[in-house]
């Protein structure tokens, strides 16, 4: 008789893969995939063999000869890095690189959210975020307070009002996270004054700060405020990044930046040998010499694709979609109109190839499913423009929205 | 004021790192690393070269194009390999490629030991092991339940006494862990008739089986019985392998064959988005092409090593040292007499630039602390003689042991 490991795994877990991977959709705005066409692969091929000519015996040692912070030459490019476009003064030593920024994530919370006492810890993160985030704060069986977000990034009045309430009932947050750059999903940036009375409020409530940046160099002219580790002068915010979105989510890389009194910690639960050594080997060779210009490359092509996007769902959907389109990013935030239920379309519109995240995924809202989140990295601008059709016409039949009128051309 | 996380991390984790990483040690025999000179960097860098000129595309996308179990070409090759050096029939379905072999231990210890009875669970292990998976089922609270190790691999004798006792309390264990084939630290092979005798007994008591077969290519004469995998019939086993013994450590790239019961759930608890892609693909380029005649070359300068090694341990320590010398490997496993203690021992070679793994971090026996582990892997001949030279030095000075005579030349 075979083994049904089935029988002895516990409840509590999350359910079992349900099938194995068939491939990826035809239409594909899902996840946070990247523009295969922006990737620089002759001048990454050449950094890779520079590298590995150069240094590869290394590879031999567990975390090369850099130490368990991670490869000390994509450190230093990190200083420089973090300083260009963040405003951060930091040094090597600041830096714990990570197999991606979810690793960085998971760490954190071993370190701030494994209570042993029998009260759950409070979490604070903007109602609208990353599903990522969300998916780890319920598993982890986390007191989720959600703060609401405008154009101007978190509504820092209502965080305001969020962290009193908790403090008169006794409760100090674990962390307040929040993505200020670029916010997943709606694409805004938080202004500066925002930035600077959330960290007032921080100190005040003496909460820690977790500022995920990962989308922060995906802006179309360049502009934005200071991180909040920059603006921070009590060492209270973590600042995690990602080459993910920059260079390759293939390479799965992200990096910590904060006190070492956190890092530290983050060190001795880090219990994985060592982060990918080849990979970040060839950011750091790669990186040093050509980011700033490959960055400029991509946010035009990115541009291109979200402003081709805009225009096939004006086209495509009217009036029912509303959004505001980002400064930055690789997802568009769009809003459909009752009676569309965005979990039900996702999986009519999975059925005909078209992958979208619904946004229940991606929001504690109230009204998160009329919300999808459309990622236009991917697709070339041809199948955006197919897809978005063929979603407009899967929602057409499945809630009569939109409206075509009797001279619509389908 | 600045903010000291340490005031917030919960007591019961792992104490924060001491000190920052300050080098490797001038005579390092501890972990895991490898042979700089065997790593063949040549066909390394035109490995990568291709693959990336190639599909480098790919990188743009989580998971390449072939989903949650891995970069498909590795796992077709590891087919082939599993065929060939551990007798294994599989397919690329029954394979997760893993971020290192750790988080395949890691995902399987989610899976099965995070029970959420107060009762904690049982795993039995051989009693001489491997560091990182003694600390982990530490740190998790489980039972631990040890099996003697002799010069024919775990004593299946013990192990039924100890599955019959624990039958008796009515404790089915989650899991019986073994490192079958070149045990980490001792180096023994299990026989076949060993092999068959655990299955047995696994099935009797309906067991899984967690194999973990790291060094098992690191064979001088290539003679190894089939793997616990290969020889069952119940589908009970899980196959942990990893390519950080065979190409290179820094390269986190291990994998886990299991029936599909078990790896449906492990690719539930991977929330890590993928692991790094293009190790996986060098891996695959590289070792289509060139395992064998590599694994020839690192095994014959590894032997090299080990008998380095054993020459020195004989002319410094004499008769003070005990050791079998291992059919293959990385390790060696020394017993110092009375009144060593190796704890004490590692301490002040350390401050001498000698590191050694103290016993009592790779084994739960009695007199662990008699023992040392010794990786042979890393130095330079030259470097090994000394460094057991200076050893023994700091042994003598400290314990009295090994006694040097009048005409000893120092």
């Amino acid at each position: 008789m075979t083994f049904d490991f089935s029988t002895v795994v516990p409840k509590h877990l999350p359910a079992p893969a349900g099938a194995r991977w068939s491939g990826f959709p035809k239409y594909n705005f899902v996840g946070g995939h990247n523009d295969p066409d922006s990737l620089p692969l002759d001048k990454l091929v050449e950094a890779c063999s520079n590298v590995l000519q150069r240094e590869g015996k290394t590879l031999a040692t567990y975390a090369l000869e850099s130490g368990p912070q991670g490869y000390l030459p994509l450190r230093e490019f990190l200083v420089e890095k973090l300083k260009k476009y963040s405003g951060i003064d930091s040094s090597p030593d600041d830096i714990l690189l990570n197999s991606g920024s979810l690793q960085a994530i998971d760490l954190i919370n071993e370190a701030l959210l494994s209570s042993d006492s029998t009260k759950p810890q409070t979490v604070i993160i903007e109602k609208s975020n990353y599903g990522g985030v969300i998916s780890r704060l319920q598993r982890l069986k986390v007191n989720i307070e959600t703060v609401d977000v405008d154009e101007h990034g978190m509504d820092t009045g209502h965080l305001e009002t969020v962290l009193a309430r908790l403090s008169d009932a006794g409760t100090t947050p674990a962390y307040i996270y929040t993505i200020p750059t670029v916010h997943n999903p709606t694409g805004v940036i938080m202004t500066q004054p925002r930035r600077e009375h959330l960290l007032l409020l921080a100190t005040q409530y003496n909460v820690p700060v977790f500022e995920d940046e990962c989308y922060a160099d995906l802006i179309w002219d360049g502009q934005r405020p200071p991180s909040l580790y920059a603006l921070d002068s009590t060492r209270r915010v973590i600042h995690v990044g990602s080459f993910s979105k920059t260079i390759a989510p293939a390479l799965r890389v992200g990096y910590t930046v904060a006190d070492w009194s956190l890092l530290s910690q983050l060190l001795s639960l880090k219990t994985d040998a060592g982060s990918g050594a080849l990979e970040q080997m060839l950011l750091a060779e790669y990186c040093a010499q050509h980011f700033d210009e490959h960055l400029a490359t991509l946010n035009r092509n990115l541009k291109v694709k979200l402003d081709t996007l805009c225009a096939a769902i004006d086209r495509e959907f009217g009036t029912s979609a509303e959004y505001q389109s980002p400064p930055g990013g690789i997802f568009l935030w769009v809003r459909l109109p009752d009676p569309v239920n965005t979990a039900a379309l996702a999986r009519a519109a999975e059925a005909k190839g078209v992958a979208i995240n619904p946004g229940p995924e991606w929001s504690l809202q109230s009204d998160a499913s009329q919300y999808i989140r459309l990622c236009f990295a991917n697709p070339p601008l041809e199948t955006i423009e197919k897809g978005v059709r063929a979603l407009a016409e899967i929602c057409h039949r499945e809630f009569g929205v939109p409206v075509f009128s009797a001279n619509t051309q389908r």
